[in-house]
This record gives structure tokens, sequence and C-alpha cells, in this order.
């Protein structure tokens, strides 16, 4: 069944939808654009496309710390494909459902296929996390696990996935958008960025926009046993910190909010880890378990063109 | 100078944009795809396809009576081209200026030639042009004049028009956004759609979504004088009623406010136009100045794949 909300007062079919925003609240809006080929390698299915593509726009409403209201299709696709369309659509009302969220207008047009999502939260007016709020002295946490999604896109790539990699596919495919994680961050966090091109260019923006630097140490990273399994000794540290597409929430708070970690991860059964500090001055700097520095080549994550 | 508005709490660089809806105001949300050598020939110059494809989504708050706020963009490009980009750029700030309107988000990827933007304005509570709300008996009245633009269209792609017809491709490049007549509206109607794919399949979706027909009587179309030139005594009726992208507001009124059209005419410098009536029944009835039904194809506009 397709979600119906009472703040949507015109739904699809005429020029606009109309809207109506609640007292106290603001709106949190944001776009982001998939293209086959660029954002997902063009053997993915119908039904992942639908799921991650959305999943991706909520995984910005959960950096923010918003509750999912609306959402909007612009769907371009090559050809009519009536197979395809359904499954899309079910992957993207699947998890469209699941966060109450109504489609609340698009368009379709014909062309090489692409996908622009367009996701309406709220925030309270007081409570939102932001890419500027971090300070010297914050501790920096970071969801879930990193590198997955990565090192999946990299088997997948390869055609040299086995069973018990499945999961590192999942991750690519089907990313879980931190939204609870981010409500409840918002009672104890200001500063939060989604991990979608890499832990060590998002954390940047956090320390660019807020005139910070951060100290990581590697140790610390929260790693998936899969990704380990394949690792073995030789854990590539590079690709962890540059590989995109986790979703996981990377946030800062300030030291005397630690005690509250535990409580929304009990809470939500999700893992929140330290993973270094908020410094004076510029840039990411990488330590080891003795504190020692680490280089690590500075590189952007380019989604599957790596 | 870029739009700077007190609404908008958070613009463009975080997670999300957050915005703030005054009370007593509801939100008019659009989203429009245009995609190259569907929505616009190749040839179609930067400038002006910054300028339409901002337009084209305007004419979408216009056709509820909102009043512009917001808006994001989502640009995805074949190559880095700043030039071209600038060019962009300037066509569709020029339009975003004029109407106070701010870029709160976006995202730019790489591929073929799209543009998808999602336009945000604000209606009253009680005051919106919608398209389920005409009833028998209203006057059906359109701005402007129908058809320049189709025609524009097939100059061009025939590469023949001549100096005293660059009105006509004006039309087709920079039409002009109905938003200032949407406003005045309210206060008459209520219900309105934009003409972008031609009047006999827009009008179509109002007497769909309101359960009724409607009569129009073909000599009381406005033309303009430079399509009446091409056209000489051969007018092409069925081209001028199936040719979209003009832009302009095809809505109905109760007949007791007849009077207040020269009042909105005259103060907003725009031609108001009466064509027919609202019956009862179904579908679009074509007329001639004798009152006797003209056959028309009904044929769809499909952009110049015509």
């Amino acid at each position: 069944m397709p979600v119906r909300r009472k703040d949507v007062v015109l739904g699809i079919g005429d020029d606009c939808a109309i809207l109506e925003v609640a007292e106290g609240k603001q709106l949190a809006v944001s776009t982001d654009t998939l293209i086959e080929g660029t954002h997902f390698p063009r053997q993915t299915s119908a039904r992942n496309i639908g799921y991650k593509s959305l999943a991706v726009n909520l995984s910005d409403l959960a950096a923010m710390g918003a509750e999912p209201a609306w959402v909007s299709l612009a769907l371009t696709l090559p050809e009519e494909n009536p197979v395809w369309l359904k499954e899309f659509s079910e992957g993207f009302s699947e998890l469209a459902n699941s966060y109450q969220l109504q489609l609340i207008g698009g368009d379709t047009t014909r062309g090489p296929l692409s996908i622009t999502i367009q996701i309406f939260g709220f925030v309270n007016k007081t409570r939102t996390l932001r890419r500027d709020a971090a300070q010297p002295g914050d501790l920096i946490y970071l969801s879930g696990t990193l590198g997955d999604a990565g090192l999946g896109l990299d088997l997948l790539l390869n055609q040299s996935q086995q069973t018990e990699q499945q999961f590192l596919i999942e991750r690519l495919n089907r990313p879980q958008p931190r939204i609870t994680t981010g409500k409840e961050l918002v009672k104890i966090s200001q500063c939060a960025i989604d991990v979608s091109d890499g832990l060590s260019a998002d954390l940047g923006h956090i320390c660019e926009q807020s005139n910070c630097g951060a100290e990581i140490k590697l140790a610390d990273l929260p790693l998936s046993k899969e990704l380990k399994a394949f690792y073995g000794a030789d854990i590539n540290w590079n690709n962890i910190l540059s590989s995109g597409d986790d979703y996981e929430l990377c946030f800062t708070i300030r030291p005397e909010y630690q005690d509250q970690i535990k409580i929304i991860e009990d809470k939500l059964n999700v893992k929140l880890s330290c993973i270094g500090k908020i410094t004076p001055g510029a840039g990411i700097k990488y330590i080891d378990k003795d504190n020692r520095p680490v280089q690590i080549a500075d590189k952007g994550y380019d989604h599957f063109n790596k």
C-alpha cells in the first residue's frame, strides 16, 4: 500500500504538490542523482537501483538528524520497460513504506538511465546535525563498519566474490540509511556527515567547514569480519579510507556525552565506535595504535570508476 | 548577486538544506527534467537551456498561484565545460534573481546532458489553483497567445526562420512564466494548468480531473500576429492545439468574476482571453464561429519529436 500522509494536501497529479510543514518544524531537503555506469554498475538489478537510489537520499536526511516525510522522483529511462519499472518501484517502495515516506511527485522522461531523487524531512528548529559544528576536543564517532561497500564493488567488478562475501555486496547494493541513529544523535551531537565518498573525503568536509583538524586512530576504525577475512594481515587502509558508498554516519560529540553512546547503541542495536578526535589546525592525521603518524595517500572516491 | 533569503536557514554545502515555511503558508513543490534532444534541440545555447529549464519549472508554480521561493538543480553534463556552465548559470540566474529565488542545493554528475530542477513556492492555505476544481458553467480563459513556441520549433528545425519570425523562436527558448498572473488569479479562480503539452492535452487534464467537458471556440483562441502571418488564411488548428511549450495559463472562472479579468489585464499588462466554457459530460468539443463542431485530430505534443 502506498503511504498516505496527512501533511500532503495535494499529491501527484497536479502542477505542484501542496505540502504542510507543522509549526516548530523546519524542512530538510536534499537532491541526489544516480547515473548508470557512474553510481551503480550496469549489472545492478532494477530492484537494487530502486532501493539504493532512495537509500542514499535517506542517508542525507539521517546526516541532518531529520525525520523522513516526502520524496519526489525524476526518472529517465532509455525505453519503455514495464518489468524493469515494476522491480524498480518495488525496491523503492519497500524502503519508502518502511519510513512512512510519501511519493509526492516526479517526472518520467526518455533518455539514458538516470534517477534524480529529492527527499524532504523535518527537523526541530534547534536540533540539526551540521557539517560546520565540530570543535577541537570533540570525539569522532562512526556508525557501523567502514569499507565494506567499496570492497564489495571491487569484488563485483572482478567477478570474484564468494558466498561468504555476499555481505559485502549487500552493503554496496542495499545500504541501510541511519535514520533512527540520526534522530537519536541530535540529542548529543551537533555535527555529522554521511560517508558517501569515503571517510577521508567526508571527514575532510567537516574539518574544512568547522575550521579544524582531526586525528584518526586506524586501529579503532570499525571493520566487518568479512572485510578483515578478505584482507587478512595486510589491511589496505588507503582503500578503506577512500572507498565510499557505506552511508554510515560520522559524527562528533563533546567528551561529556560519551556515556550516552552506550545507551543509544543498546536502544537501537547499532554499533557506534570512537575513532579519533577533533583537533585545532587543519587536515586529517592518521595514527597507529602507538600514536605514530601513518601516511595515507589522499585519494577521493570516484564511485566505481576507480 | 546570488539571492539570499531569510527563510533559508542553511543553504548549499551540507547534507541537506534547512528551510523555514512561514505560518499560514503551505509549500508548493514541482520537479521537471529536461533532456537534450527531447526537451530542447541540440543547437540550443547554454544560456537558453539555463533560462528555459528554470522557466518551465516556474510555470508549474504559476499554475498553482504560488509565490516562488527556492530551487534546487541536478545537472548531468557529458564533460567539464566551464564556458558552457558559465552561460548556463547566467541564463538560470537571470530568471532566478528576478523572482528572488534562492538556489538551495543540487548535484552535478557526469553523463548525457540532462537537467532536473525542483522548485518550491508558497501558497496561502485556502488559495490554490488546482486541476480538479473546474465546474460546468465556468468560463475558460487563456493567457497570452497559443501555438507560437510549437511553430518556432518547426521553423528552427527546418532552419527556415526569417527575421520577423524571431519572436516565435524567442517564445520557444525563453518562455515567460506567468507567476504574477497566477498570484492574481487565486483571487478569482480555483482551477488552472500551464500549457506545456498543448491546450488540447492540458485542458484535457482539467476535464478528466474535474469530471467535466469543455467547449472551445476556435475563433476566440488568441493568436500572435507572427503566427497569423505565417499561416495566412490556412490556419493549422491541429498544430496550434497540440503544440506545447507555450507555458501560458489555462484557467477557469465562474461567470460572475468576468469583470475582474479586465482589472488584472490592466494591472499586469497581460492578455487574458475567454476561449470557451466548461460543460457537463466529458471531452473537449471544438466549435467554429457559428457554433458548428470542428473535428480536430487528437494528437499529443511530443516536444520536438514530432
